[in-house]
């Protein structure tokens, strides 16, 4: 088993309040460079930070890196075009930032990335990759690429209160600038990302498109915005299985259909429940508030843990550990 | 422990007859991303090539590979000028590939490139680096420095007859064009590797540097080439112990005063002995024939076997393992 994050960047995440990760420009463009970092060395390196929201809830790197020092799985970073150098090692596929989704052709390399990103998918040997995201303001993205596909309209959020009509405006508003309807794009899934989506929803698809077309099993880590990104595999016509492992904070926000799209893309839907509600520690307080809910792989994590028969106290224990190491101790 | 492996090209390995590492312009770009490839996913995924040369010796990247697999150990790629993609993950620096060196300034990134690495060796928080590296004609380029340093000027060879008289021709030719004497870079080793070295040289002794500042153990793993690198982290100024790992082929070749070289530059030399002879097969006859001998890490990966208890035994059936998956039943 291969762990793959793809790591990018679009501007969506600038339209202000859509996005809790990191508190100002520069943060949410270091972020996914930091994430990338934390994942493979266990700390910031060249970024500097440790993404933590304004109210003290840590990246969800901190789950999975935490879950990683438990099962030591390799990790595969991809560049979806990061805005800020990453002291991580990372697969060039050709990404590069994304724009704001409000212009035209907000992913123009979106087609080439794609097919390098499936081209990769096919040739990395391992029988089975389990691909997370870390991409700020990518569920509005996700949105917008749901809505070009004519999928359902329905997306978490990394805030406690989901700002989806925000979310809406900004679709509504890049619909309009690339003279779409909702359901337009359902034939081109390479066309819905141009218009209407971020170089990690290219990437991730066309990773996963290779990968099962070489006999490889795959695992969507990750909610809304990976299922985004299973809608373009099956909007792509690929019917093999498929699964997307989640968190509970994802399954139960009742501002997001997530079952739901599962169900019309026909991916096997795993959700897990770390039970952070049996520990005590500001980190799992903010996540039980509702924020992060997930992110860098977070779902797909939990979920390897439990299927190596690792408890969540366990999980739990070395979450703490890894937040008083690379954020500090509990304030 | 983590594994490094920086890889690069220098034009100066298309000076006919240096180097045995691919036969042909196409192959010497290929082989370092190749070579990376095969060490982090254990096949080729882009380069498309396993690396054998024109008598049926692998790359020493199936040896390392072998050696990982029985020990798990993290790997991370630095790029220090590779000129094909790879597959592989890696960390920029801001390295391009080598220019010759016959001509003027064949490395004009080298000292950005130093301090590039040099902070990236500071900020990795692990506790110890073992560094390797894959650079087609890294021997010639590796007497240049020595040379320019004003160190013993004796080094290694891919092939089993060292090519020595066209290696000084070369470097002769490069200081006539650099207008330096032997020893003229004493006192300024990013002048050293800028016109006589190769970017695989700036980029692991900057990060020798950086990680030796910062508390880390490191062993550079391999010949006279991270002998050149142990050279140029002396001539600027860093005295910490440090130690180069390297494979019985090396030490026992008796065109290269490795031992001399390791004592001039107080650097603690570890030499490890696969037993290829208690072996039967091609890839063991061309090593004891005293083709390839060292590269990707080999003789710091047989030596952190050695230091794990694992026997040689086991890393020979490894590499047989390695060699039929890789390339194919023995021909």
């Amino acid at each position: 088993m291969r762990f793959v994050l793809v790591v990018g960047t679009t501007q969506t995440a600038q339209i202000p309040g859509i996005s809790a990760a990191g508190g100002s420009p520069e943060l949410l463009a270091t972020t996914p460079s930091a994430d990338a970092e934390l994942l493979v060395y266990g700390e910031p390196v060249r970024s500097g930070i440790v993404p933590v929201s304004p109210s003290g809830c840590p990246t969800p790197a901190v789950v999975t890196r935490a879950v990683r020092e438990i099962l030591n799985f390799e990790v595969t970073v991809l560049d979806a075009g990061l805005s800020v150098p990453t002291g991580a090692p990372t697969v060039s596929v050709g990404a590069s930032p994304g724009e704001d989704i409000r212009q035209v052709d907000p992913v123009p390399c979106a087609e080439d990335v794609f097919a390098e990103a499936r081209h990769l998918g096919r040739s990395i040997p391992d029988e089975e990759l389990v691909i997370g995201e870390a991409i700020p303001g990518g569920t509005t993205t996700a949105l917008g690429v749901l809505t070009a596909l004519g999928e359902r309209e329905s997306v978490s959020s990394s805030l406690a209160e989901n700002p989806l009509s925000k979310k809406r405006n900004a679709v509504e508003t890049g619909l309009e600038t690339s003279n779409l309807e909702a359901g337009d794009a359902a034939e081109s899934p390479g066309f819905a990302v141009e218009q209407m989506g971020d170089p990690m929803l290219a990437v991730a698809s066309g990773l996963t498109v290779g990968a099962l077309e070489s006999g490889t099993e795959v695992t969507l880590a990750g909610g809304t915005q990976l299922l985004a990104a299973a809608a373009l595999v099956r909007h792509a016509g690929v019917n093999d299985p498929l699964r997307v492992a989640t968190t509970a904070f994802v399954a139960n926000d009742e501002t997001a259909a997530v079952e739901e799209i599962a169900d019309d893309l026909n991916v096997d839907l795993a959700v897990t429940d770390p039970g952070f509600e049996r520990g005590n520690h500001v980190a799992f307080e903010r996540f039980l508030m509702g924020e992060a809910k997930e992110g860098v792989g977070m779902g797909g994590a939990l979920w390897l843990a439990e299927r190596a028969g690792v408890s969540m106290d366990t999980v739990r224990d070395r979450i703490v550990d890894v937040y008083a190491r690379v954020v500090g101790d509990e304030s």
